[in-house]
């Protein structure tokens, strides 16, 4: 029986960058596989009666994030800059991914889409930068926006929004096996492991962390 | 010049928990003071708008916090039980605490309410259950009770939780190296190597979390 995991992830998401640009080599180290679940946080949040994201919502949390942000990239060795509008939406792109979320060119345009949002500030909505992106990856770009933004696939993004909501997700990032629930990049390694069938190490000194 | 960290932390508060139980060993391995500042998170989050903790408040959310805690708890190998009632205030304990923060029995005494509270279900409101655990440690209880309950001390929780407010904190626990702060159990590892002076060692693969 093959070990997978699904990665839920939005592009407007600051943590589900770092996820996003992690869980590849992560994952291939345990033997798992990823299944790509791109989805839209926002009418989740509008759900629960939030008109934005809760960084924008609750002020001190908001500006505590950005400096957080920059010491995780740091520690995980990636670019980043505060993008000057948040929480972007990036309907097209996010078409796209779901579009390609079987393809090998899933991970690598996900990672493109996220690296313009978070460390290039960039306008991510923009069909000219999707159109970029997918050009870069050598991919039919007609063809592909075409099929992203037929009917059938517009549903099928409101369908994955619906599944997020139904498996109880709240945030992006999340990572789900079965009915496990795991939110937040800081979970990533403890699903990676529950994925693989294994227990997560046992960690009661710094030492090991290293 | 010694090195030293700010932990800022609730009785009722269960990442709180987790923090108060592993913080010692690990900031002694590198080298690091812990000045313990016991403080109430109500009043801060009662300044944002809000009756409760945002885990009662946001169901979704709630309901994965528990889920997640019997992991960390695991992961952490800190027995655990979700209390009955949550979040539970504990005023006079907590004033024990802040009482007692530069003294030995400090950490000893904050573990064992830590645990009355998430391992026991508890009532850590209930000032027999702080005499018991002033007895346990050897303390003089009626002179720890007196002091703890002295105006002095009264108002030196209050400035307590007036500094926790100045220092821009949201949630707990929070650890603060001058005027950097990181929240969340999950960052206790990057704070204390921060406090250390060190940089947090970059993290690109599964297997160096071993």
């Amino acid at each position: 029986m093959s070990k997978s995991i699904e990665f839920w992830y939005d592009f407007g998401s600051n943590y589900s960058y770092l996820s996003v640009m992690r869980i590849g080599p992560l994952a291939a180290q345990l033997g798992v596989q990823v299944v790509w679940r791109p989805f839209l946080l926002g009418p989740i949040f509008q759900s629960f009666g939030w008109e934005t994201s809760p960084f924008v919502l609750q002020k001190e949390k908001g500006e505590y994030v950005w400096k957080d942000m920059e010491r995780q990239a740091a520690k995980f060795s990636l670019p980043f800059k505060r993008p000057t509008v948040f929480p972007r939406t990036a309907i097209l792109a996010t078409r796209v991914a779901l579009l390609g979320a079987e393809q090998p060119w899933c991970e690598a345009f996900s990672q493109r889409i996220m690296q313009r949002n978070f460390a290039d500030d960039r306008e991510i909505g923009d069909a000219d930068l999707v159109t970029t992106v997918l050009e870069e990856l050598g991919l039919a770009v007609p063809d592909v926006l075409a099929a992203a933004q037929s009917e059938a696939n517009k549903l099928a993004l409101r369908n994955q929004v619906e599944q997020a909501r139904a498996k109880g997700l709240f945030g992006a990032p999340s990572f789900t096996v079965g009915s496990e629930l795991f939110w937040g990049n800081d979970r990533l390694e403890d699903a990676l492991y529950y994925a693989a069938g294994q227990t997560a190490p046992s960690i009661t000194t710094v030492a090991p962390l290293m």
